[in-house]
């Protein structure tokens, strides 16, 4: 952002709202932030929904006058998705849904709540993109998939149909993690910061997974200032996950790891994948353990027209992080190329 | 094996045996097996090493008649790496170097032990051939850095010269996975099976780093009679790791962490390589996520007159586990190539 203020978080009242998995949420929120200003033709709206662990603000960071995503010429809706902590979370809803009793979410319900946010609410009835990292990126293929109409253009980056099996095996380890330390009672622990061992385990998970063994080869972490690999594991991962809530990252896990586009036809992929209308351009990054470029470019086989990009980097699943210069440059041109 | 009958366990007596990390371990005691005969030129003998979480057995899965490790031709040697629970071991050492206190052990350890045995009790001054997988890799190459007048050949599959950094960040989240049980206790845990949470949580880490995407993908634990991917890792993975020691794998895993050839030369790789007389064949599996190819390989160009070899597996760093015919078909052929 050229503008290093954040813009306001907004919300829009869901009412109680029905989730897939079956529970009806009371009193459900959808947060987000929009950035630049909606054009006459309701025709320039660009969608960018987050990944795991983030919040409306992280999509931002690509966003800037001159860049691909200028605001100048795109109105930008970021949601929140559930479980974030801004939109409706296990750390925000009260009971009988608070804390480690909030219910299953799945990506489908964050995406029709984003339906509901940018056709009834906004009033655009077709966005120009849907783009996103990660689980940011599994929004994006739900919405080309289950509102073909509403999606000019979807550029998931490093995400998967389906989220791939060796990926589930993680989740199972990460989600793990947080519920490892005793302090995580169930999901009933008074404060987040009570549950800092099973944050910390999470983190070293993460740590394993994000990047790469060639980012550890070349000792990267020294280009963010670190001087050791323990450092580093300590100082970016674990800094950026203990102040999380565990119930959080949970219900956004769990969402992660049962991510399945073709859930709207019944578990036909074929009959989901024939619905799209978007121009897709399906990016991977090099080395990403989560969503390896074979899963990735499989799936842009796949998809009707679909475009298969890869981008470079040591980092792996963390390219998106623009922790390198060239990994944001990178980035930039795929979008330069989708909307140039 | 032709012979189904593993051979029997023999010890040899080391008295108070001083290690790497400074402690004298009072008592130590190397337990071995043998199959074949040594022959009178004292010139056929073959050291076959273990990796983490074995023992002396497991490398007689290679060890055949007609087979390039043929027990008519060569006699083989296989010693239990301290902290097996066979050799000296946290389980096995009286106090005060029992459970949580067992001292720290170092690769260079069990090959200094192995030496002995080898020249000292058995009379052979050069092995033709040292060999064996992962952390049995790892000796193999401590072999032929520390005593290069006693290896004629030395075969490394999986492993390299000094532990990947992003392999030392899989350790760490192993070994942190066993002590997480609050059960562990600091290692002073009354029985192993009591810490059954901290292994299943250890073994949740080999599901993740042991295999890799592609097999998850293909679904390739169905070859070993699975049916469900949870089924593999609580049937396969639970079930191996369930019955050990974690005091003992967590000596294990602490010497692979710490492993590096250039100990003996005060930490100068190039210096140690230096030393090197053996023919070395180093053998990388594709795909592994615990000593990617790319490193094994780097190694190879690095060690004088090394060869580089790679075995393609869906297996990935469990390619030695023997879950494919022919993955050992694969690695019998670098045994003919070697021995022919």
């Amino acid at each position: 952002m050229s503008d290093p203020t954040p813009p306001p978080v907004q919300h829009l009242d869901l009412g109680a709202f029905e989730l897939a998995g079956g529970h009806v949420l009371p009193g459900a929120r959808l947060a987000y932030r929009t950035v630049g200003e909606l054009n006459d033709a309701r025709d320039n709206a660009v969608l960018l929904p987050h990944m795991y662990s983030g919040t409306s603000e992280f999509m931002t960071a690509f966003i800037g006058e001159g860049r691909p995503l200028d605001p100048t010429r795109y109105f930008f809706v970021l949601p929140d998705q559930f479980g974030d902590g801004v939109s409706s979370s296990a750390s925000t809803q009260p009971p009988p849904y608070d804390r480690g009793s909030f219910p299953a979410v799945a990506v489908s319900d964050d995406v029709r709540a984003q339906h509901r946010l940018v056709t009834e609410h906004l009033g655009i009835e077709r966005l120009a993109m849907v783009s996103g990292w990660s689980m940011g990126g599994q929004q994006t293929l739900e919405w080309a998939v289950r509102f073909p109409d509403a999606v000019a253009r979807a550029v998931p980056f490093a995400a998967t149909l389906r989220n791939p099996d060796h990926c589930s095996v993680f989740c199972d380890l990460h989600m793990d993690a947080l519920r490892s330390d005793p302090a995580f009672a169930g999901g009933s622990y008074a404060r987040s910061a009570d549950v800092a061992l099973g944050l910390r385990r999470h983190a070293q998970a993460f740590a394993l997974m994000g990047a790469t063994s060639h980012m550890y080869r070349e000792e990267a972490w020294r280009e963010l200032g670190f001087t050791s690999r323990d450092g580093f594991v300590q100082g970016f991962l674990q800094a950026y996950f203990l102040p999380m809530d565990p119930n959080d990252l949970l219900t956004q896990a769990a969402k992660w790891k049962a991510s399945d586009v073709a859930a709207v036809t019944g578990g036909d992929l074929d009959a989901a994948l024939a619905r799209v209308t978007a121009e897709v351009t399906d990016v991977a990054f090099t080395g990403d353990l989560f969503f390896p470029p074979e899963d990735v470019r499989a799936d842009a086989e796949r998809i009707p027209g679909a475009r298969y990009e890869e981008i470079g980097s040591v980092w792996g699943h963390f390219t998106m992080f623009n922790l390198r210069e060239s990994d944001t440059a990178q980035i930039d041109e795929v979008y330069a190329r989708v909307l140039g």
